[in-house]
């Protein structure tokens, strides 16, 4: 993909953040990758959204040395370019600060599988990094943060379940793109708030049965989907 | 009814459920029935709200075997087809992932009837289903679903109460023709908000006397009714 | 007050009712009374409020006989007619099905008052009538409802505690006029909503004290008031 | 600076708290000081917000005497002006009823900091005051309502935690200017929102750790700070 196509997409996903209620003030950012090119590119730091423009994105390497760019990325990017370099398959990465999804971070708590709603986007629970030691905290944080992440999905994949929630701090998405980050973060948002409300109507609430979690997640995702008009490749 | 009208008023029916915010990205369909061409006219699949035209709409007969139109349709079709086999009277389906009334479906809880609000549009507590078996789940799902919601509603009358929630999924709507169920759906979701709020004030909130139920319900249906500027037929 | 200038009124203050997203559907409705004709101006039943003109609105003497008007009056209208004739002061009353209010009507809780905000605009907790009898329901249903209310807030100043819970049903709210009336049915709402919220932080938690409650209620109401620009006569 | 820009700046503020959704009705002012002159410049009480205009403000001494203006000032003057003396760092604040903060307040609850969207705008959990006895509420309510926010915040630095909450009243809000103070009131309400989900969905939620805590904040404040595009002078 052509750089300057990645910087509106991406400038395209951080403005959907924004719309669909993600983004608290500038608590949010968008990246996306050119694997091919090993660069990534993100939103920069602290910038009003209405005024920001492709030409004011951060293009780094994946160790997230700036390449192009005079403004300082997202103070969030080393937290990207550990995600990136962990996950293959990953082509872009939405950090929002979403009040659903924050709220279960901030109780430490993974988000169950309640319905068919989240189980039609990720194919289990969303997982939760465990609480950062002080010395993650107080050493490279921002990488470190990438780790907890890593550790967290070990063993999952993490195209079937593209989210995570970073313990006393708030959700990560990722997706094929940063398109698909910023949906995934979306529809997290919506399987957040939901799973929300289950609880506070019945704390005993029982997470879905693993057929129907498959039956849904696989009605939309893989070889034999039959939802939509035509099959997603994935 | 001629078929191109029913055609409109399902579209309309549809776009009713997402200018009433009911429907979460396209997880949403309402459909409606003429009974005398024994012909289902049903949203197709995953195709964007705003772009959709009558035209777009499929075709089916009561089996779910498409007769007319390109799309594939709402995969949710056979669970459509089995109620308007199983439920004579009803005209219209309206199927939504509703946030309040998503939220008891995923508690596995059915509403009860906490006030006038509710009895005015639904005789009694909206039943919840069974939680769908494995081998439910992984033959015919969809038909399947159609089952469970029929077991559910055995012994009540689905014009009485128009709606169901399916475990782990979300609630059905019905009525007359789809406009009715697109309200239905819509009434269903505000007595789901206002039920969740009473039993976080008072987790054990008491349901409705039987006679004030009656009250209200007979107020706007039935021969007597005296609600509104004409007795509504039904 | 001129008949023509209440019917205005009372109009607007159905629609204000609507603007402030306290009416759900057409339940709904509020209304006005001339004193020294005798006279209540009230909402025609069940009409979409977008097409209510002035001349729509019914008008009827205190016991509900219709004086003027074709179309049918609301169906409150004798719950109306009992308040007029109990409490002098009350100038005009709006019902609605407001979202918190309501849910704390079919929680069957009186709303305690946990804060200024509360006292500002009400001199205590708002009261709840009692559960009505199945002879109430099946009896002269509209007009016992009235009746309920008036054992409810036996004992209280209906001009410094202008709102009550109907158990399983709604709440009423009145004032001086018809525009007052909506006023206060909305602050009611804030204050149920807060309240609501009260609970969920903290399901221990305690009144106002009352030494607080008289200096805010004072400060906005009475021969010492000290807010806004002008004191309000009451 | 000039009292003419101070006027526009401290309307601007009091209409942001409005835009933000903060103010219930007219339950809310901002205001803000020339620390040179020694003069408060405070919202009119009770005037429409869409007519409020910068000469209708009110202009007064660090005691709280009028200076300039023909309107009554808000009739939390008093609080503002104890707390203009107490907080010599202070230049601008804001009162406001948003629902959530004011929650907390009803609760009686302090809100913990769960989480880093907290921490990057206060250094720690929102202070809240005692329960004001009958005789603070009985003598000069106001100032003593300022009295029990300084008591509150005692061995705080104010800059640092720039909010506090009244027991079962409001919040108060602070910073540099007006402008600023008014982003607190709108992030406190923020954290007051997800800190209610948060036990909502944990009751035994806790609090962030001391060092993530000061990471958070000091990325966007004091010396070191490297979020944005420039560092904050405080």
């Amino acid at each position: 993909m052509r750089l300057a196509k990645l910087r509106e997409q991406v400038l395209e996903a951080n403005l959907d953040l924004v719309q669909r209620g993600l983004v608290l003030a500038t608590f949010g950012n968008a990246s996306g990758v050119a694997r091919k090119e090993g660069l990534i590119v993100i939103k920069p730091s602290g910038v009003p959204y209405d005024r920001m423009r492709p030409k004011d994105l951060v293009v780094t390497d994946l160790q997230g040395q700036i390449v192009e760019g005079t403004l300082r990325p997202s103070s969030d990017l080393l937290t990207h370019a550990a995600l990136y370099r962990a996950f293959p398959a990953v082509g872009g990465i939405a950090h929002t600060h979403s009040e659903y999804a924050t709220a279960w971070a901030q109780a430490r708590r993974p988000i169950p599988c309640f319905g068919t709603t989240h189980a039609d986007y990720f194919h289990g629970a969303i997982p939760l990094t465990e609480v950062m030691t002080d010395d993650e905290v107080d050493g490279e944080y921002e990488a470190n943060t990438g780790a907890v992440i890593i550790r967290a999905c070990k063993g999952l994949d993490p195209m079937a379940i593209p989210a995570v929630l970073v313990a006393n701090h708030g959700p990560f998405a990722w997706g094929a793109d940063a398109r698909e980050a910023a949906e995934n973060a979306w529809m997290l948002e919506a399987a957040a708030r939901m799973a929300y409300l289950t609880v506070a109507i019945n704390a005993d609430a029982k997470a879905l049965g693993r057929m129907l979690h498959n039956r849904h997640f696989l009605r939309k995702h893989g070889a034999k989907a039959y939802y939509g008009q035509k099959k997603r490749e994935k």
